[in-house]
């Protein structure tokens, strides 16, 4: 068992691949063929803490994960970043834990915003040409580029609390990203205006998007609501979209976004439409006025996927000579 | 983050210190002061393989544990080891991960161990002399050990599946402890004539001692059954049992010797003693003619007791000049 650190560890990323992978985990996911256990939770009250762990393995995998998570919120204050943990690898074959990939929560984040690319190209109308980011954080960052990157979008508006946060994050990915346009909003509701794909990437606990502010042929991805309590888009939005995508129907269900449709009856749990069966059978016809929405809370797949990736290339690259 | 070996951790056990943190983390999870995750199981039947996950936090404690345990249980014929996996310490305080024990199962065989020795001590009666052990595995190694040499007892007699197994056990231990009084029983039956105490330390299926063969006053501590469907002593015995002590009463209900007590209808659930209820109060008072029975189905407060003291003791000892 070896310790791997994130500056190693990123030297093995490639997004292209583990796009495909995070992929195919879903797709397993959907169809019965991936373990994933449920997510076990540890509060440190005193400490303003929390510790989340994850485990999967996907069928026939020769390896499955287990990712611990740390979220001390008070920490910033004391020089210390807030989240921390690790992923582990261990043989799916033998039992042997083969590596720690201590990634400070990179690999957490790549993950993440890979799952909104995937749930971007899978909902957004062919004719969708600009990317809305709420949120000014490392992970509206994240999605824009990628998105950007990996599917061709040559526009980007984004919007935050923050606007100075803001300001800075459209000059990083203008310089980032030099062929897209990226420009700021002056608040959630111009946003929406200009979007044909918004993404949501906060850690709201209340709506940033009414649902009379969103226009037809918008897709939503909301990313941020990752557990219970937290809210992102007005709920009554269901109510206008012709299909949701969830990562997970049961997470989806008890928390995220589809969680507060759900208890206002505004969206049935039958109604909700796996993303890996849709990745697996395609996603049914939209029309260019359809409201469409993907729910991500974040599932364990996506964490043995791109850990998987990451210790297939350290393996094959300490094999050679 | 570091990665201890399992050479360096046994430097840094002390088994007496830890006996006492293990008792004060039954304690503290019978007050409900501690926090123990739900187990995560994960299954991989292509390899005769399993995967848990404990973790523990004991209230006020600077640290807690996460342990993953696999058996893969063809392993031995491909030379590796059945078990494997590790316990992870991290801070409670500010959620980083300070290191990981890859011990190699040699923590979880001592705290069990321990808890053996704890039980003992709690449920036998003062006029106890023999300690019985019902197996010849490295759990009835430890117990007989540990057991005589921190309770004093001076008298040990083994019966096992393998007799040549429990010869050879007989002859280390009578080395290890040369004031010790090891012996080797022809079956179980003549073992219950002579022992006080019963450790019974097997991953049997089915009973391995009947409840007409245990004599009045005997005390036995179940160490086997630590998952659905193992069972090393009769149900009836229950019924014979002025008190059954369980380290966890939700663990021992579901599965455990008590398990197949409360399905028989031999014992009801509130007639249960948690051990760290007897520990905090002291045990109700027991006659000499009295049978008791503790329950030990292995509770991660024992993984949290043994590794806390393992880093603390590594971090005291990095200090020093």
């Amino acid at each position: 068992m070896q310790i791997i650190g994130k500056a190693e560890i990123l030297k093995h990323v490639d997004v292209r691949a583990v796009l495909g992978d995070i992929e195919n985990g879903f797709k397993a996911f959907a169809a019965g063929k991936a373990q994933v256990a449920p997510v076990t939770h540890l509060g440190f009250d005193a400490a303003n803490g929390e510790c989340h762990i994850k485990c999967a393995h996907v069928a026939d995998d020769s390896v499955f994960t287990v990712k611990l998570a740390t979220g001390f919120y008070d920490n910033p204050a004391k020089g210390l970043p807030s989240s921390n943990g690790f992923m582990a690898v261990i043989s799916a074959v033998n039992g042997t834990p083969l590596a720690i990939l201590q990634d400070e929560g990179v690999l957490t984040d790549l993950r993440t915003a890979l799952a909104g690319v995937i749930a971007t190209r899978l909902g957004a109308r062919s004719s969708a040409k600009t990317i809305g980011i709420i949120g000014n954080g490392i992970q509206g960052h994240l999605q824009a580029k990628l998105i950007c990157e990996l599917l061709g979008y040559k526009s980007v508006v984004i919007w935050g609390r923050n606007a100075e946060k803001v300001a800075a994050l459209v000059k990083t990915l203008g310089s980032e990203l030099p062929a897209v346009e990226v420009a700021q909003a002056p608040t959630a509701e111009a946003l929406c205006e200009q979007a044909d794909v918004i993404v949501t990437t906060t850690p709201s606990r209340e709506p940033l998007i009414q649902a009379d502010w969103v226009r037809p042929g918008t897709h939503i991805v909301a990313v941020g609501a990752d557990s219970p309590g937290k809210q992102e888009i007005d709920a009554q939005l269901f109510a206008k979209a012709s299909q949701v995508f969830v990562d997970s129907p049961s997470q989806c269900v008890e928390h995220g976004e589809t969680a507060n449709a759900i208890k206002a009856g505004l969206v049935a749990e039958a109604d909700l439409t796996p993303l890996g069966e849709a990745l697996a059978n395609g996603a049914a016809p939209r029309s260019d006025e359809d409201i469409t929405i993907a729910d991500l809370t974040g599932v364990a797949v996506q964490d043995a996927a791109i850990a998987k990736s990451v210790w297939n290339s350290v393996e094959r690259n300490s094999a050679r000579p």
